[in-house]
């Protein structure tokens, strides 16, 4: 099955208490591409990018089955960049520079040879960008997943909550399900969110974890415990892409699939946060991610004879 | 198998976001003994409790199968008194009051009747109070765990660590563990709690869970979503009372049957804060813990198929 993305490429400029980088490749829909690479062997990207992208990241990505038809390029323009400083705790981090360059201009259009993408993942972006894409799409999509942050919910929530209400399935991290639905206990905030929309619902906790919610079903997928986090950016847009690609490669939109995808989605991100930017990511191999999808399987198995448990 | 639980029995003052109570029953044992007398039929308790502990509260507990012939009764004494009040969180809270009373003179004699315990809980306690039971043991258990806390980390630090290396399994919270081996990854930190001893490391992470480490093996359980935490006081507690218990029951503490008993600490844990104090744990039926054990079992469960995962 193919995907369309829609996101940010971009640079960044990371700091972390590992180190520092002044400019690194970076955006929602390259670490999303990058992750679901490995699943579909068809993505249709949509961005905007200047004449500063570089070829050999773009010849890398169409190496790995990305169509850039629906990528926008402005030669004069420069690509989006993006700076930001993670605090200790890695869950934290202060944005330093936001340079929307070419993406204050952005007015995607979708390519007719991407209309036949059965999944879509809407990455997170400016909600009218993502919603101009919603409604330029022919036929309806199987599963259409959106991403966003609290940056949109701070400065576009009537546009956002659009979008929302149009969509399968929404991720978040913890902090954005509680100031979108303004409840603090997570499984209330699910069930408000639930309401706007989306069917199913992902609740990312970063070091903790993910929670996939839908009707009154909830699954709970670890984070691998690691030793280090060497830079978590990306690692959002890379669970979204290992969990989209994983969906739209097994071509089974049930709870039941959707575990497993978050396990995948999980799995990625893992490998993204031990490197600075996508680099990680760009050196895996099939069996590195069967070997840590191996980890994570182990991670959460356990036996309970349930009838054993009580005295009569 | 049966069980010999150290700790608290006191009274509490709390505080929460939905409430207060000025004297409510408490203390590590308390919550242990309730958790667990639901797994073995024989609990041999070990406490100091003043005139003023209620009588009926000591029948509940000798109708569950707990003894109290290690219990000693100061009759002119008043039981420990703690205070404390939760942030929204309910993951932070402010100590208000610590009223040691009869707990100063706490001495602890073992009765020859408790020397067949293989099961050993070292509740939250003066670490040189634990140390004095591991010292009156005449027989080696088959497993000792042990719960303590920041507050001992901050003013009997050499003490605490003479008990942590020689008990089976330590069980603190994510902060603990990372004050305890000065290491914020919680890998690192695990490594180094193992090297100080205990081969079996928990660690609890409130609404995030747990895990549990064994050698280079780490399994993660999930803690259940809940709509409202009332009152987190005993988590801790209850956790370890139904870890110890259902090991105990099964006597089995392979590292399989530990991940199980994790999940119904968990499990435990999770109607402990649906109540103030123990109130939630006196009115539990076998029917309500298997209901539980099976939401956890479902919150948990995947399917994946690995060599689907990725294309070659």
């Amino acid at each position: 099955m193919s995907l369309l993305v829609i996101g940010t490429m971009a640079f960044d400029a990371l700091e972390t208490p590992f180190g520092k980088v002044d400019r690194i490749i970076g955006g929602s829909a390259t670490y999303a591409a990058w992750a679901a690479s490995n699943f579909v062997s068809s993505i249709k990207q949509v961005s905007i990018i200047g004449g500063d992208f570089p070829k050999e990241e773009i010849a890398a990505l169409e190496a790995r089955g990305v169509a850039f038809e629906g990528v926008e390029v402005v030669p004069d323009g420069k690509s989006f960049f993006w700076s930001g400083r993670y605090h200790m705790d890695m869950n934290t981090r202060d944005t330093l520079i936001t340079d929307l360059n070419v993406l204050a201009q952005f007015n995607p259009q979708i390519p007719d040879s991407y209309q036949d993408c059965d999944y879509v993942m809407l990455g997170n972006l400016v909600p009218a960008v993502q919603m101009q894409v919603l409604d330029q799409l022919k036929n309806k999509p199987k599963l259409v997943i959106m991403d966003t942050m609290n940056f949109w919910m701070d400065i576009a929530m009537d546009d956002l909550k659009k979008v929302i209400a149009r969509v399968d399935l929404l991720m978040v991290n913890d902090s954005e399900a509680r100031q979108l639905s303004g409840e603090f206990s997570l499984v209330k905030a699910a069930k408000k969110i639930q309401a706007m929309g989306p069917k199913f619902l992902i609740i990312k906790k970063g070091e903790h974890g993910a929670l996939l919610f839908y009707n009154d079903k909830i699954f709970s997928a670890p984070a691998l415990p690691l030793e280090e986090v060497f830079d978590p950016t990306g690692a959002g847009d890379t669970f979204a892409g290992g969990f989209i690609g994983y969906l739209a490669r097994t071509d089974d939109i049930t709870f039941e699939n959707m575990k497993a995808a978050v396990v995948i989605g999980s799995a990625m991100a893992s490998f993204c946060v031990e490197k600075f930017g996508p680099n990680r990511m760009q050196e895996l191999t099939p069996a590195d991610i069967e070997g840590r999808v191996e980890q994570f399987i182990s991670l959460m198995n356990v036996h309970i004879e349930v009838a054993l448990a009580v005295s009569a």
